[in-house]
């Protein structure tokens, strides 16, 4: 989640345990079967709800897993021979995470996962939907969810709905979409639904190579949640364009062209605020308020970030919108005025409305907003969400700094094992955090295996 | 769609132009805004919608697209030299479509859904969401989707949400579930949802090759819909399996433990009838019925079909369910009772229930029902989307007859060029159905060009 001008990436993370009594499963109401006149089967009818879509749905809890080591951009400058400032001060990057041969995205998957379920004390057959956003793919037809099932296994829970989804980063938030409607429509039988997004960024040598990174976010969806979806406001912009796109499918790295990409992401965030203004200000004008929507409405915004550098230009690009949309703007005082509404600490989040702008190459892109609750009181569901992320830095500090040579190195390891068959990831698993998946064997039918370290 | 007992595999096809009116378009009903305190904005509150979600969520209208060109089973058994009635009796199969060169997932899914709107007289800004299931990834990060924006360039709608979706088979069905979520969801703005399954199947030679085939359905969804899909009922299994997947990136061919995956198709039939059956009849128990589902209940079925001796076995299987399900079951004449209740015409479809089995290697399987509409008049949405199917056998007929050892040459042809750069497919277009895209050029940079045949 990224404050407005904040200079440096920051990240959500889990502190502790939630520690919350499981939310009560309210089974959806399925009900009132009628006879049938042309056959001897019962037909199916759904009485209408005595409330149509259940109560603010939305995020419920949220882990974090990055891996255990990065290298810092001001070595990877020296390192990679270029001027001193261009991956810090042009970027605007200062570390960047990156995986051993012992991670792959399943192995992300299952640690960011298992730690959501155990942190938030959930048993697996809560959980009625898992679905997963990534555009890091090691077999074409095989899903991630498919592989997360084994965590499911001793609870014997297999009704579990939901599949993979991709397009560049845009895959986690089309699946958080997805179960958001899940929860609000028919198909909802009362359990949770989890979205996980997970991608390891790996580029070839050179301009592209200090943008990557690696991670994985699962989240908790289901009513009553500290961070709400706002309804019917969200803008989209979908376009078939080729900035960034991997068809080199035995390659993990991707084709970039960066000078369009940037392009494209400024004229998807125009084309989505342009959408959700007109999509919110329609909603405000049937309730009698006629004032254009403006930056100053969100408190927070949160961007999908390439490069940091890239999210603030974002910030004035929508100012700039703000400026060409108003009828008379006031051009003395009034362009940078709001600002100050920005300057909150995490913990004045309560009734705030935040902003997020998703971007995937190719081109999908959403601006969307979520509401926070106004319930701030220790105990609180927002409580526990901001709580169970307030170690990040202490997290981030625990992660074993290397040096530029040895992270290359341990990128051509990649690119070498990347897709061997027959094949056990070489070098320690010491380094990786307790309750870390990774990847143990993989055998000559391409099939892997995973274990886990100890917590 | 497969009747049971249906020999041969039937399809679903477009017979003529829906010349249906457009549907009204239904706004969402987006209301009440209501001033917040601790911030300057305006927050976004949904009011309560008279009816809880629209009635009648499902399918409008169908388009179906297969390649101009198939080869005889029984000419491949020849050829490859197996035993007489391997392909043709063992595995139920007697012709297979394939795709040239020409040909590739993107190419299939421009056709589909250009011929499903132009069709069904659709404007190009009524969509406000298209999704593609598919399995054939010639790109890991760009969408199918996002190359389908080209269609909507002239209408200038870009507001189109929803994005690739995979595992397997299963991709498509996973996408006809989130879009019928979304029109029930808040997420709906009153525009239509598009579904698109394409996926080209080619196997190396031996076993699994006489099993392949290619083709792209595409879906129009929303409500009040001929075919709806019936709410609350649906049964899912997913577990993780290496019967069937794509590890091999660089190649078109999946690996294939053909044995494994007949046992898990058949444990995941069980798994989600079993399911299905639970939910179901808890819903009859709620108003007052008390009596077992049974494939009786069903008057006709749809299964994923792998082979088509598959899907035989599969009734059988589900025959074997109700039998062990049942308290005193029938054994001298009961279990083959209801078989005539599925002897109906493709006309007699009104009041009906679909059953429908969908699976995906990996694996991710549901089955879900669909209840066919009452009203069969003339000029009803049933009758027209029966008569856009009607000359399926006319248009499979159109079909040229390829002798196995083009076949073969060609198959060596797309194993040869399926990742090239600068690359223009060789060989005629002139074979492929008016209307269809083909693949025109990849260029240095992997990025495909594709033009239309004259309609």
């Amino acid at each position: 989640m990224f404050r407005l001008f904040s200079q440096t990436r920051r990240c959500l993370q889990v502190k502790r345990a939630l520690q919350r009594q499981e939310w009560p499963l309210r089974p959806a109401h399925l009900t009132a079967a009628t006879q049938q006149a042309s056959f001897s089967t019962v037909s199916v009818e759904h009485l209408s709800r005595s409330d149509s879509w259940p109560k603010d749905v939305g995020i419920l809890a949220l882990e974090v897993y990055f891996p255990s080591q990065y290298v810092e951009q001001v070595e990877l400058e020296k390192y990679d021979g270029v001027e001193a400032g261009k991956y810090t001060l042009g970027l605007g990057q200062k570390q960047m995470g990156f995986c051993s041969a012992h991670e792959d995205i399943n192995s992300l998957c299952l640690t960011v996962v298992q730690r959501l379920v155990e942190r938030s004390r959930l048993s697996w057959d809560s959980i009625g939907r898992l679905e997963v956003g990534t555009e890091t793919i090691i077999d074409k037809s095989k899903a991630v969810k498919t592989v997360l099932m084994q965590l499911f296994q001793d609870s014997g829970n297999t009704d579990v709905e939901g599949i993979d989804t991709t397009n560049a980063c845009y895959g986690g938030t089309a699946s958080l979409f997805n179960s958001v409607d899940w929860v609000e429509s028919s198909s909802w039988d009362g359990r949770y639904a989890m979205v996980v997004c997970g991608d390891i960024a790996v580029y070839a040598t050179g301009n592209a190579r200090p943008t990557g990174g690696a991670g994985a976010v699962a989240m908790l969806v289901g009513p009553e949640a500290p961070l709400v979806l706002e309804r019917g406001v969200r803008g989209t912009h979908m376009e078939h364009v080729y900035d960034f796109y991997k068809p080199d499918l035995a390659s993990e790295y991707p084709m970039v062209d960066g000078k369009l990409s940037i392009q494209c992401y400024l004229r998807a965030l125009d084309q989505c605020y342009s959408v959700y203004r007109k999509k919110i200000q329609s909603q405000w004008q049937k309730v009698g308020v006629d004032k254009p929507f403006t930056l100053e409405d969100f408190q927070f915004m949160i961007f999908h970030t390439p490069f940091c550098k890239l999210v603030q230009k974002s910030v004035g690009r929508m100012m700039l919108n703000d400026f060409l949309a108003a009828p008379n703007p006031d051009t003395q005082s009034g362009l940078y005025k709001g600002l100050q509404a920005f300057r909150y600490s995490a913990q004045q989040l309560a009734g705030s409305r935040i902003g997020a702008f998703s971007y995937g190459s190719g081109l999908a892109a959403s601006l969307f907003s979520m509401r926070v609750s106004q319930d701030a009181a220790p105990g609180s569901p927002l409580d526990k969400l901001v709580s169970s992320l307030s170690d990040l830095q202490t997290r981030l500090d625990a992660r074993k700094c290397v040096p530029p040579e040895e992270f290359a190195e341990i990128m051509k390891q990649r690119e070498k094992s990347h897709h061997l068959v027959n094949h056990t990831p070489q070098g320690s698993k010491d380094d990786l955090f307790p309750g870390t998946w990774y990847l143990e064997r993989v055998d000559d039918k391409h099939r892997r295996q995973y274990a886990r370290r100890p917590l």
